[in-house]
């Protein structure tokens, strides 16, 4: 269950701005209106909400025409122009829409996050504040053992002893590091240490919160990275959110981009060459590919999954 | 005059752009809603128009405080946090403001601006479409001779047989480069050469047009440099033109990047060592201060202007 | 033929850095210091050469590792490393490698080139000093028609009465407006008009100057656009330099650029579930693989070429 | 003590990196090759080494005058245009210098350091990697009480009882954590937790290591903020010893960054009203001078301290 609910102040303040409507002349849409600061709930206790978006599909439109109006004619051509853009990298007309998220989310996920640099990012500032006591602990469903065949990857669940051993360990030692934390910075009968210094103490489960702006495109960039299967769990539960967001907003777009990039495959030239073969009709392998065994797996991998 | 008069479906299509209102949760600033879509003119063709804004004063603070209202209790609180922010360089929350513009700008002036790296942008494509005859002629009051102290800025306005020459080759340059433009191009009797390739005939002065869009810190950074005496006047027009629209926007961060940005001076370690001296009634001159004759001269003239 | 060999000043510095040596211990490539400073020729004035670099294909396996030492045990372990980040878009190793060129350009490609906006530059300043007598005109086997079949694009190679004519028209006009460029500027009996307006008369196959640089990710992104069949022949001509520069520098990173990128095809969701059915020995069609007649015609070449 | 000195496979890796020379074209540095690879102790167990680097003072004036040769003819006249370039902001000519580091730092140091987001960043990964037993546990000198007078600062250094208290959590906490992530880790009997999930119970003190690769300006940026008084301590020290780093690399570059940035002030149009009616001899106060009592007191700071 998420933290909202046990925070009557911040509940006030986004009935309060949900409350609040004005005319406007911009691009707007119905369904984002809906969605605008309300947080939708990921893992134990993080969240991404909407605080403001710019632009829709024929935004997109109308900044490839660099036209007066907005958009073509027809939705239908808008659509067309669109797939076209994406299929061939026309990649500015996206950077022309741009969303901004509220996010709560653990900081071992910040970590990963922040590694895609042309977003704009406020955090909560744990030398200025007191960050709260919330841990993300993972649910015993997501608790997975080392993978054996890939070093950077999970493998089976955890069995039952092993996953209470687990979790006793998370919240036991989340729990004292707070305590901890909140007795260095007391300034009961003491000076109490800098908020700067005793956050070091505190694990990368600890939860914090940032203000994260974005354009289209390279939204699109982080949820290709990002709600792949080969993205840890924890980042990919705030990517899918997200895509359920931006589907809501730019439908067009994130048609697009479903086709042309989240469900598509990259195939390299010399996948390509073996391909043409393979559709003349002759058995091709490894060698006559040209690849190494690992690629060559993962190439058959892709035309028959 | 601005040629958006001559355009009659442009000009309809601003209409109809101005016609629509919706409503919106989202942070609304009335005087920008009143920009909306119509064309600020700019120079003798150019033009500046509002396409699209996100945020407000207010989204500044809530971005700094990672909060989940809208801003401070009380607009003074607003304003002191943002002269606070941007006293302090910090630059983050201004970032979570953003303007989409229209503008129609000359070629030399375009290429100035492109050096602003962070920004979106999408321009009108010559290898695509064929650009309009129009260009930029100086107003006789802005044709200015080289300055002879300074390789990089104007002296003088030039006197009457000298501008009416200069003004005599820019018009019939300009004419007879778009006459051999539409000749190479037209498909009357002969092939008709690439609009890619016919393009190169064309001057610097010729109009084109983009959209872009840019966050308010980026915007800042900007306007610093172009609404600044040593820009080159062309440019300066399109700057001066928006900090009106950013004036309107965001009224209490433009007053702070009034105060501490535009109107503010970098005094260097040796000009702090002098100025203390100075106050404590000491005479100074270049060689106490451990400075060249001409960093002086700009010292001096900081402190005097 | 390349201008270099007209200006002997040039020449005279060039052969000055190219004499100089020094010991190092960075990573060195012999045959980038082998190309370093001497210009490699491009279209008829033009001109690209690499005037420093840092890193090699080691120092990719050095940062993906984080480690102490330069690359793993053996270089066939680097190319299979290399390939694997190459494949897998893990782009930020590739960004350790960086790349410093001075370019020589007509006005019109620097305008495409300066699009790629994650690299630095510094431009020859036209306020400040004077352009060469320099004007890019075209071979006329590069001569060639608008295509008919898309806007953005070139069709046949231009007939000989048409071709004469546009030759004689890119002359005559690049003739009289640098003749009027000098006219304006002159002072003598005269004024002389600022070098920042008298520029805006210069057409766009004027040649420019710039020092550009960049990073290995963000140069095979550049490559991949410009190089490609698609961009205009006169960037390309520039993009193909490079590449060769590069083959020399990274060997592997560029042996693994070439596979999965230049020579490699991204195929649609909608696309590889039609080719599996393909492969598996059933007939498809536009209708069957739910695609536009358009898509289907690239998807079919894409298999096909 | 620097744990390279425990290190000894990252020893010999360094020796054998700085045994090797090649003869080289490039611009090279003396003092910067011989500081390559050496770790630079920071902290308790980090460190900053230079990597690689690319351009020398030379290069910045090269650049800015976009010329055949390297810098101008005498080193003087290089000084007096570096600095003017300083001074004027032009910024893209110190872009063309680069520096590549391996660092080893706490992560939250980390997490401060990557809000700079113009740099390449590597850094190690603790998905695929078991990270080290090291944690930063602060010096007693550096162990400051929270400042009473600024929310996000440190006052007094802390009294003897408290200090040992809170050095003792600290280092009972992180021997803890890390002998539960190990535990979590272990395949000894278990499955063995996943490495992406066994790392979120590491408390920010732990190391991590990355390489980080930035141009000058960007650096320069870096520098002001992080080399400045109000920077926390922890980062100050990584900032503070590549300042000697950079004083190495490009001293007249650094001279005039120490002039113009690190001891400059900013004076707001406010406050240069105020010093002249000051240098004319009039008596002050916040009220004439139109400030707030706080932006009074830090004006006067500045004049006075």
């Amino acid at each position: 269950m998420n933290d909202m609910s046990d925070d009557p102040q911040a509940l006030d303040q986004i009935a309060a701005q949900r409350a609040q409507t004005h005319q406007t002349r911009r691009a707007t849409v119905p369904a984002m209106e809906e969605r605008l600061y309300t947080p939708h709930p990921v893992l134990d206790h993080g969240f991404v909400r909407v605080v403001d978006y710019m632009g829709d599909d024929s935004a997109i439109v109308q900044a490839a025409r660099v036209s007066y109006g907005a958009g073509t004619k027809k939705a239908r051509n808008d659509e067309g122009l669109i797939r076209y853009l994406m299929r061939h990298w026309h990649s500015t007309p996206f950077e022309m829409c741009e969303l901004k998220l509220h996010v709560k989310l653990p900081v071992f996920v910040a970590r990963q996050w922040i590694r895609h640099r042309t977003a704009n990012v406020n955090e909560y500032s744990a030398r200025y504040s007191i960050l709260d006591r919330e841990f993300y602990i993972p649910d015993p469903a997501h608790l997975a053992a080392q993978s054996t065949a890939n070093n950077q990857g999970r493998g089976e669940v955890l069995h039952g002893d092993e996953a209470a051993r687990v979790l006793e360990i998370l919240k036991a030692d989340s729990t004292r590091a707070y305590d901890n934390y909140e007795a260095m910075l007391s300034q009961d009968g003491q000076q109490g240490l800098a908020r700067e210094l005793a956050r070091m103490n505190l694990p990368a489960n600890i939860y914090t919160q940032w203000y994260w702006k974005v354009d289209l495109h390279n939204l699109f960039h982080f949820l290709r990275l990002r709600a792949d299967a080969h993205a840890q769990y924890e980042i990919r539960a705030y990517a899918d959110a997200i895509c359920e967001m931006v589907r809501d907003w730019v439908p067009a777009a994130y048609a697009a981009f479903e086709d042309y990039r989240l469900n598509s495959v990259q195939i390299s030239g010399k996948g390509l060459n073996a391909l043409r073969r393979m559709l003349a009709g002759e058995e091709m392998d490894a060698e006559k590919a040209g690849m190494s065994a690992g690629e060559w797996r993962e190439f058959e991998g892709i035309l028959e999954k």
